[in-house]
Order: C-alpha cells, then sequence, then structure tokens
C-alpha cells in the first residue's frame, strides 16, 4: 500500500490511513506500506534549503528534503501500533533501499528483503519512508519528485508481492482527463504498456519509473482513492490480463511542448549527428523528430520538440554547434501542445492512425509533427487546439462513459 | 563546536553560526559542528507523536523526532558550502555514533572517529545532527532532551579535540543564576567537578552527561554565546588548570524538589531496604536522605526527597509496601527547595558548611535536610526562601561581580 502526500496530509488523514491499513491487515494479508511526506512539509524544506544554497548542494538537499518521509513514516507506526496493530518503520538506509548516486533524481539498484521479512514474521507491518535510498557511500539519496510511487513498486517487486496498490486523491485512471472531457471513464484495467505510455505523454497519476518497474517485475499496480477506498480503482497489469481490447484506451495530452526549427541545413549524413550530440551533451531530451524535404534537394528543414523548461539549454547547444551544422534559421515556438492516443489494441486494429487523422481534418486542427509507435500515436498542434481535439477523439474512439 | 535550537531557531541565524564556523575554519582549524533543531521543531514533532500514539512507543517516537536535528545539520552543511567552506552532514547511523538501546534516552556506547577523519582529510567540515545515535538493532534512537550537548563533548572525545565549544543562550556560567542575583558573575574558569555539580543540581547550562563526558576524556568544554561570540566564555576544565581556588565556586538551587517523611517506622536492619528496594523498582530517583531519632528508642522517623514529577510514583510505591516497612504515618511536601554551595575550594578550605548554616540562621531560614559531598553542601528549604537564601550566600561567599 502507497500513500501519498495528500493522503497523509494532517494527523486525521494519517489516522485515516491507518484504518485503511488495519483493515487490511485484519484480512490477514502481510502489508509494507510506502509513505510520502505530509503535504506541504516537502515544499517547505525545498525552500529552506533553496534559500540558504540557491547553488544547490544536492547530497545535502537530500539529508533534509528526505525528513518529511522520515516523519510520516514514523508517526503511522506510531498510530498502527496504538491502535492495535505492531508496525515498524523503516528509512531507506535501514533496509536497505540501495541506489546509484545521482542525488535529487536517483535509480533504485537494488532492495535487500531480507530485513523487510523478518519484520513480516514477527508480525509486524513494514512502513517504509518512501522517495528515499542511500547510496553506496552510504549517504541519503532521493528518488526525485513523486518518488514515492518508485519506491513503492520496487519494494512491492523485492517482496514478491501480489499487488501494490496505489492510493491517491482520483479513484483510478481515466481515459482521458475528466476536467476536459467530464464524461471521461475510469478504466477498470489498463496494461504496464498502456499506462506507460499514459504516464509519460503527460498523465500524472502514477510515476513512469514505477510502471516500467511493475511491468519489468509483473507487479500488478492498482490505483484507488484513499478516500473512496471502497472503489475499485484501476489494475494496471499484464497485457493478457485484459480481455476486451479497444483499439484506443486513453487520450493524453501535454502543454510542456516547445518546437524547434532549423532551416536549410546540408541534407547529407552525419548532420543529425551534429545537431543531436550537442543536445545529449546538454542534458536535453529531444522527444519528436521531423525532417522536411526543403525546396532544393541538397537542403532540408528539421523540426524537433523538447520540454518548454529545456528550451532555452536546446537553443544555447545548437547555437554553439552552428558551425558544425550549418544551417540558415534557426525559429522555435513554445504555442504548441502533444496530444496523444494509446492502445495495446492498435496491434491488432488497424486504421487508429487515420480516425485521429480524419477527425482532426474535419475540425480543422493542422498536424505540425506526427510520432507514432506500435501502440500510440501523437501528433503536436497549435496549443489553443489541445481541449477540442481531446474531446473530439475522446468521442471518435468511443470511450465515453454509459 | 555545537549550537543549541535557539542557535539555529531560523534560515537567518542558520546563516549566522555558518558565519561563526566559517572563521574557526579560517583560523586553520579543523572543525566538527553539532546541532540541534531549529527551536520548536522538537516540540512539534513530539505534540504530533504524543497526539497520534499517547501510549508511546518509544522507537518510533525517536523516528520522528530525530529529523529535526537531520534538517539542521543539512540546513547548515548547504549554506556552508553556498559560503564557500565545503561541508557535509553526518547522521547518527553514517558515523555511526552507537548507542544502547534504551530509546528516548540513550547512552552513548562508541563513536567512531574514521569517517569524520577521512571528512576533515577531504577538508570538509563535519556537520553532525546531535542529539541522535543509532541502536545495535540499526534504530535510530535519541538521547533526551539536551542530548546534543552530550552528542558534541562525545565527538570532541572521539576526535581528541582540543576543545569543545558550546554555543548558547547566555554568555557562560554564572557564579549563580543572575535573575536571583543581578551582581552575579561570569566564572572565567570552573572545574568539571564543579560543573557536574551545578548542573545535577539546577544550572541548566550544560547537560550533566556532557560534563561526565568531558571530565572524563579530558576535553576542554567552553561555554559562549551564539549572540555575543567575541566573549571569552566559561571554560569547564580540569581542576589542575584552575589557580584561583575560592572555597565556592557558584550557588545551584532546584525547586523541583518534594519531600516525603516516614513517621515511626521501625528502627532495624533491612528497614532502609523495604523503603527504597521498592522505589528503585519503581524508577524512582531519591536525592537526600535523613533518619531522625524518635520519641523511644525503637520507632525512628525518615525523610528523603524526590524530584516532583516522581512524587504520585513514589508514594504509591511507599503505599504498597506499606506492610513489610511498617510505618504509623506518611507525608509529604512539596513546598520545599534544595539551594547548594559548590566548590572543590572547600576540600582545603574547612568550616565552608558552618559559614552556611550561620547565614540561613542569621536570616531566619530553617533548614529541613543537609546533604553533603567532599565538594558541594546542599540544603532543603520551604521553597519561599529560595531567593533570599541564595543571595545572601552569594554575598556571604563573596562571589559578586566587581
Amino acid at each position: 500500500m502507497k500513500f501519498g502526500g495528500t493522503s497523509v496530509a494532517d494527523l486525521d488523514r494519517i489516522r485515516h490511513v491507518c484504518s485503511l491499513v488495519k483493515q487490511q491487515v485484519e484480512r490477514g494479508d502481510r502489508v509494507a506500506v510506502t509513505v510520502s511526506a505530509m503535504a506541504g512539509e516537502t515544499n517547505k524544506l525545498v525552500g529552506w534549503a533553496r534559500e540558504l544554497a540557491p547553488l544547490h548542494n544536492q547530497p545535502e538537499h537530500d539529508v533534509v528534503v528526505a525528513t518529511g518521509e522520515q516523519i510520516t513514516a514514523g508517526l503511522l507506526a506510531l498510530a498502527l501500533s496504538a491502535s492495535g496493530t505492531p508496525a515498524r518503520s523503516w528509512m531507506g538506509w535501514q533496509i536497505p533501499i540501495r541506489t546509484n548516486s545521482t542525488h535529487g533524481s536517483a535509480r533504485i539498484e537494488t532492495i535487500d528483503p531480507t530485513e523487510l521479512n523478518a519484520c513480516f514474521q514477527e508480525g509486524l507491518v513494514a512502513v517504509v519512508a518512501g522517495f528515499q535510498g542511500v547510496t553506496h557511500e552510504n549517504r541519503v539519496s532521493t528518488l526525485g519528485r513523486g518518488g514515492s510511487d518508485t519506491s513503492a513498486v520496487a519494494i512491492a517487486a523485492a517482496l514478491r508481492a501480489d499487488r501494490c496498490d496505489i492510493y491517491t486523491d482520483v479513484d483510478g485512471v481515466y481515459t482521458t482527463d475528466p476536467r476536459i472531457v467530464p464524461r471521461a471513464r475510469r478504466l477498470e484495467r489498463i496494461a504496464f504498456e498502456e499506462m506507460l505510455e499514459m504516464a509519460s505523454l503527460g498523465a500524472k497519476v502514477l510515476q513512469t519509473r514505477s510502471v516500467e518497474i511493475g511491468m519489468l517485475h509483473r507487479v500488478p499496480i492498482r490505483v484507488l482513492s484513499t478516500f473512496e477506498p471502497d472503489g475499485e480503482g484501476t489494475l494496471v497489469c499484464d497485457e493478457e490480463d485484459i480481455v476486451e481490447k479497444k483499439p484506443v484506451t486513453g487520450i493524453a495530452y501535454s502543454r510542456d511542448e516547445a518546437k524547434i526549427t532549423l532551416h536549410r541545413i546540408p541534407d547529407k549524413p552525419g548532420v543529425a549527428a551534429a545537431i543531436f550530440g550537442p543536445l545529449a551533451d546538454a542534458g536535453v531530451n529531444v522527444d519528436m523528430i521531423v525532417q522536411n524535404v526543403a525546396e532544393d534537394s541538397s537542403k532540408t528543414n528539421l523540426t524537433f520538440t523538447v520540454g518548454r523548461s529545456e528550451l532555452n539549454r536546446a537553443l544555447e547547444a545548437i547555437e554553439k554547434a552552428a558551425a558544425a551544422i550549418g544551417y540558415r534559421d534557426l525559429t522555435h515556438d513554445t504555442g504548441v501542445a502533444k496530444v496523444s492516443i494509446i492502445g495495446i489494441g492498435m496491434r491488432t486494429h488497424p486504421g487508429v492512425a487515420q480516425t485521429m487523422f480524419r477527425t482532426f481534418a474535419e475540425k480543422g486542427i493542422n498536424i505540425e509533427v506526427i510520432s507514432t509507435s506500435e501502440i500510440k500515436v501523437s501528433v503536436l498542434i497549435a496549443e489553443e487546439y489541445v481541449e477540442l481535439a481531446v474531446r473530439t477523439l475522446h468521442s471518435a474512439f468511443d470511450l465515453e462513459g454509459i
């Protein structure tokens, strides 16, 4: 069971979480609980750290910020013990949850289940501080924002748990954002691969890395609401456990997009390396790429997208490499957004992309860039059309609730 | 260097502490800094823990409360690094500071200096989270209120430091409480033994255990003010380092006293064991004890004192053992206080106790119980006379400032 920051925001909510864990234990299950910091706590700590050291010393930053989860873990263990459900807290270094040394966005390498299993043998609920681990240098590390999801699924995998229940403030994964499409429907099941695309393409229910770990170790993840715990939520599971496969399962969108175009670059081998090498060195993640045929055959245009926060870094990297690339103009546009349709059913239902393009054409929405994979089609459009695009696709692919 | 909670109460004060540490480093010294939680933080955490679990689960309580010092250690390391003084934080489990398993008031057993020395080799200031350690079971422990003093002196001892500077909100150790005697004088030096008596007898400048460790390992402790760091403070040191030995160095008092009297107990062997055995079993610390001769030779009265918070526990223990003890009446009085004169000079200046008793007689202060050691005389008097007693003694023993 994993509870996020809003689920443990104050003592009353911690008591509520305590009662949910207690119920699960009373059903005869062995339970490990992963908790986030109380809502607001992490921001407070991050604020203090930034104010004192704008330059950043990420290892110390982690030392400060990781206390948020430690507090919640201790408090929940206290509440459980006081309510007659023996429990003990675990910090990353105690288990240990071993991570690499990329402080602030560390990656879990191994979790030793020995101590936690011994804890279960003693009849204790294990309450694990999420979001944190310990490096090989024995320093506290944090996994980055939303890292508690990753902690929870990784712990479930290490324990070979039957399931990882992620309690959050929504009651499941929806066909799309209900703020845009009020008739969006809660999915009963979604495949790992689909959830992975949904998460990376903008749906914020689960952290991408947590879905990857669930997929790799085949740990079903259930997303459900802390505040309506009797709901069924959404089960993120193996593809073979999903019977009815519609062509499209869900629609995601992201406004965090910026488009960069290099005009009239030489159309010859090596030019892509000259562009994307410097971008990779600058730590810029390039998403969609399209190369157009230009006026004359020796020159072409190249367009790609990056996250908006990485735009300036990307432009600098390109400008520095201008001589090696040899472009005439460099333009960019932040008034764009990405809309994606996702579904494992695409593999067996041809014509899905065509439906999408026809729908957009009918509404007069111009597609600027297209990117596809086996189970998704993403398009870049002008940002102002996002809501219209999502609503239109939702009904075109028959995703409406009953 | 050790900084208490008021010294690191907010980000501005942490910046100030940072500048004091920086100055010390720039003098060419290798520095380990021990920090408390930001003032108020510990109380907030204790409040949360108590509200969720009034029954207490001390190990989890420690997990929650120890975060306060972790935050300060991380923040100070951040501030130091940002100001060009490379630093890193250390939690109890990282060093490790190994303690016994008495959670909430754990005792430091060993401190391994290897990691801290390696940290100095790298040119880093070591910022240590005070008040905490790790048990042999690898769980977080806390040393109890004021434990950061103990952490600091124990770390200084482990590092064979030249000195342990305790920065606090007063500028040194005074001959007595300046709130009672405005002309009380800051002591330049005080012997470990004297400081130990001062601390146990009510002076709240240093934690008793920290003075014991300083004495045992011969680590001079300097008490000075964070807010007037140019003052000389008071050096707590070996007796032989003090040249001028007055008969009395300081006067301590404590209102946290309760007096219990058992009337007409049998005057025979074994009766003391029948009384103090049950009290020890109930965890009651008995302080002063006096046995009076009663009316007839076979019966006697016995009076002893305990801390006020332990009074009820003491009375219950005695009443349970009533049959075995065989007293006629059990009375108690909380309107009492203890006043003590302390000085290593007493060893060589006879007549100090007599001066004290005569002074009290002249002021009409009745002495209820007396207790002495080689370097102190304590008396129990009615609480209402405390100020008068302290003031009178202060001038009788020539302790006034110039």
